[in-house]
């Protein structure tokens, strides 16, 4: 049994993670927090939880049904009127370091960026382990973040030690990492459709086009009328072009990794009228011919043996196949006529985007098998 | 081990079924058929299945991480160019008893009415429990049948003899049952609305409506105007209006063993631009004054043990709060200026309303524990 | 040639005077103003209104297609670097009475409630006519006003010349009036289903039922939580039920006015997922036996020569029907097996619910032909 | 007064030019066809048209305010049963030469591919001006349209006097054209993202990518899965990529006009859940360096008097600030750290991208103002 803690279990990534870990045979959520939300349980926050994430039991007993036992109408009563086992429920405790070492041994940060550098140190030498779902721990030039980020980086000392989480490219490092860096959700799609080409040397390093297409949740629980549903819904908009987006480094550092040199993209993020969903359409300009089936082979051959990537070989996929689960599925076409390699990935952004990548990780830094807890079927339609 | 057919394997029920059963510790899907798709593995007619539905291993040995496991790159790949393991996958068989017989315990029917009449007296005679999610046999009266029908009901023998599945009412007769009627979607969200408030003697048993709104994938895989996207999207519509609709006979039987008379009841169905979700607003005359704290009392009690329904006592439920997951959630306000009572229930059309339920309907008829499998977490946002 | 102010034009509402009386032959739009805005161009706020919502040249000539030719790239360019003619382009001022007074003959006032009630009475006594799109004027009681919107009302001394611009209820009070209460969106839809039946006396007074359903937009471009796209999108729900929506006052008071008695009716308010569109489902009771067609004949007499309601006597009346227009589609139907009529409305929110039928009252009270400018065919699809 | 009629005026883009010609000055529909729904009034297929779309009167004559006039509930009874000025409707005619030829001086098809061609011929000899939505006279080579369409050309002999109805570019030949062939709805939004860097040499001319996504209404009424709600919304998906959609000849063809030269590009297009709209990111490599300011202002000085498009100087424009208009906004972008051009341009592909332009084209070919009739300000929100 793992202790975990959700540090922002009230944003769309923090709830995500704990409908995830419900079902984790290893993990169990002893401890939640939130900035806003403060004291309140959780199905305050997001009433559709109300009865299914609750902490650990007075005596640590485990009762893989006692989630659903919990949600009848009784209990839910006994929840909502403050009677006896109401405390059962996770209640948002203080984004406070010390409060959750005391309850967890893996600590998840899904909070604003900033706010993960300044937790994790004093949790790292506290002895746990840590997984942050933000930004703070991916760019392993602390004046590159302050160039993104427009603030200074407050834990440069932990920077060189933390693991960029993305397991089909960095898997081996992730065994015993103490910190981990989970991708965001543009670079994992990005870089998962350009790794097997970089890596084989079959395109060229310049020109490399990522035009990334995002459902809203992206973009979190917090409110801006950017997402607005009646400035959102039935729009599309393209934002922070032309080399604006904060990913556009994250995505050049691993590609850079891949390829063996600096590498400059394009990174194009546009927003989608719906909820969850990632699809990326990457352009490369392949270095000698090359045939559509030769290309998917590489793309299988590349991602043999990783569970979480699914390359198809008939069709093209599309995000509401991958919803709801950790999937990230691609596929590829050489066009003829340019010379050039089109690839399409699709994930669920909360999931292989955020927190279904999280729990992938954390899975891979105990020694479990990266699938443990993962085995989510698409919800379709 | 519970060997476990589809019959309607492709339709939006279908796969949601399989979802559902790819989790459940007990039951194996052994056969799927489809109509229109047989010969076609899964993935070919739902590309998100791709190496998610698998038939049993040769050995019957069951992996519990086998399925995530046959989803890497490499067997994807072999699936598609048909190597020596491709044959996992599931492939539609025909809608036939004997086929169906040979290689299943139970069978859930997921076909368009009138079908399920026809298969379902073989698979009974051959030993099989039966649980249809269609219409065939939820009217006990055959006539009745026929009236909303339009066609007469081939297996007038066995219809005394099928329990309506609607567990939180008539759980008691599910135990040993060969033949369930799996309730439709809406009669669902309606009769828990209304049965607490009819059991208490509560409220007038004439002039109760149901006015319910319902997501789009209620009407199947199936292509028509009325689904096409540019007729649906950003529109709101009313159907079958004053008594057209077929789940009105359905609700009145229902409401009727409720009430001890004869029932009519106003249902009204709307069509709601998105793919899942249903919610009822229902609206009850008091016999006598009530409190919305004493109805919320009332429902509470009444659903008291019953994990697939929570009361809320705080604020109404929504739909996406109950996405994904086999829940019905209800809330319930007393109007002191109109003296009515208004109940508002949501449910998801393809869980509780048809593929959750009836799972949960198979785990009574087996005598298991009725959360067995279905213990999901709504998917949210 | 009317002058024309309108206060509040950076909400949805007020956007959407300025399509409307864009192509006014009559009203022109010399002042707009803003809370939050003041001061910028309406392109600044709503990007889309590049060129097209200008001011009144400096010598006052109209020209008509002066609009479009402005819109070129050559002037979008000056518009935006502050060349010479920018100034054209109309600029939020104050909301300040004086400020428009001097600039309008006519204001429409599509502000939060409170505002209005402050800035109406000097402009009525400067001589000008206005047009309330908020709740300010509404209510004939002060005290009822109080009650519900929790605010003393500042214009008591005006409040009973106020006429409720409900044209086809109300129209022949209109002519010449100084000052209209806009009904509400959800009023409009309710009350145009229900007062051909309480008129001619066909159905009960009391039990009358207003289930309406609408779209997003109708809580205006202010943020909050549930507006926020992804608690929006996919889903569904129902709020301010059991007679706690402000709307519903105001539905009684016409309906009183047409039964000729006090009335109490239910009135249940959801929200769509769409930006536009309200559809009620409005449940009354038989006083005696009743024909669907005969239903519809008197609907239609009712409403003859109302250019505005459209009476369906196929088929049922969608929200997208209406979208972007001014009419109110109607249908009926007997349902003999319970007694009951139902009706069905359908009205674009911010058009017959709002900026349109605000037209159509300033169209009135300025004795034009209430169709003038408002002859806007449905966006479909 | 031009009478004209639009075959093909129960899809999309045929009830989208009806909606425009309603209110032009100079034209009047005085004819109909429809394939499948021959026979039928309009309303019948389109209930939103109800009232709507009439034809001429029997004496000619024309009133402003007649349609407005006659959709009041009376004469909506009376259309509905047949009474004596019911013909006024325009009834759906057959898709034959002589019919329209007897009714119409210019004729509007927005038909499939295959039945312009054979239309048209007779049209334009018996002295009719045609304008084809379709893709029949688009690409001036009938090799390549038959390379593409998998059918021979059966108009060979009028396909040289086609012109290409983009009026920004070719607009000079439009005065007094015969035969117009309205530009895709793609390709309208990527080349005029694309002339002006062409124009001025200041982009190389290999490596041009068009990454486009569109609603779901370009794909017309007809039924597909791929149209069907439950496996759109919510769901973003690529489609005909690396060169293998119809629309990128057309692309080609006029790039290489542009360009001197003959072009080869990559195109990609993608269908988002919304029903209007089209949004391209162009993505070009910059021959030498340039800036974001110096580009833009290139673009204002190559569409200055060009009405329909709108220079952004500042902001990205989105598909909701076009719809319903015929507008086509454009920003652009350099990125120098990869020495691109990113350009956006977003358009409605109904209007636009459909029956706008061709409305514009008509204006052009009679020696109109292009604006004429066109003057839509956007629907938003």
């Amino acid at each position: 049994m793992v202790r975990v803690g959700v540090a922002g279990a009230t944003g769309y990534a923090g709830i995500e993670l704990l409908r995830i870990l419900r079902g984790h045979p290893v993990a169990r959520v002893t401890a939640v927090t939130a900035e806003s939300n403060q004291g309140k349980p959780l199905s305050e926050v997001f009433p559709h939880a109300v009865g299914l994430y609750r902490g650990p039991d007075a005596d640590g007993a485990v009762d893989p049904l006692a989630g659903a036992a919990d949600t009848g109408a009784a209990d839910t009563g006994a929840a909502d009127t403050g009677a006896a086992d109401a405390g059962a429920e996770l209640v948002a405790g203080p984004n406070d370091a010390g409060w959750l070492a005391e309850r967890c041994d893996l600590v998840f940060m899904a909070l604003p960026h900033g706010a993960a550098m300044k937790l994790a140190p004093p949790l790292l030498a506290a002895g746990k382990k840590v997984i942050d779902l933000g930004a703070d721990f991916r760019l392993r030039s602390a004046a590159e973040y302050t160039r993104w980020y427009k603030v200074e980086h407050a834990a440069v000392e932990i920077l060189a030690g933390a693991v960029y989480g993305l397991p089909e490219i960095y898997g081996e490092r992730l065994a015993g990492a103490s910190l981990v860096a989970n991708p965001g959700c543009y670079p994992t799609s990005c870089i998962l459709a350009a790794a097997p080409l970089l890596r084989a040397g079959l395109v060229e390093h310049h020109g490399i086009i990522f035009d990334s297409k995002s459902g809203v949740s992206g973009a979190g629980r917090g409110l801006s009328l950017g997402t607005h549903f009646g400035e959102v819904n039935e729009n599309l908009r393209a934002y922070g072009i032309a080399g604006e987006h904060r990913h556009t480094p994250e995505i050049e550092q691993t590609l850079s990794d891949l390829a063996g040199e600096m590498m400059v993209v394009e990174f194009t993020p546009h927003l989608v009228p719906m909820t969850r969903g990632i699809l990326t359409t990457a352009y490369f300009t392949l270095r000698h011919p090359a045939t559509t089936a030769g290309v998917i082979d590489l793309f299988a051959d590349y991602y043999r043996g990783r569970p979480f990537v699914r390359v198809r070989r008939n069709g093209l996929p599309q995000t509401k196949e991958v919803l709801g689960s950790n999937y990230c599925d691609l596929a590829a076409r050489v066009d003829e006529r340019t010379g050039r390699v089109v690839v399409i990935s699709v994930l669920d952004n909360l999931m292989k985007g955020a927190a279904g990548q999280a729990v992938q990780n954390m899975n891979l830094i105990l020694g479990l098998d990266e699938r443990t807890g993962l085995d989510l079927a698409p919800v379709y339609p």
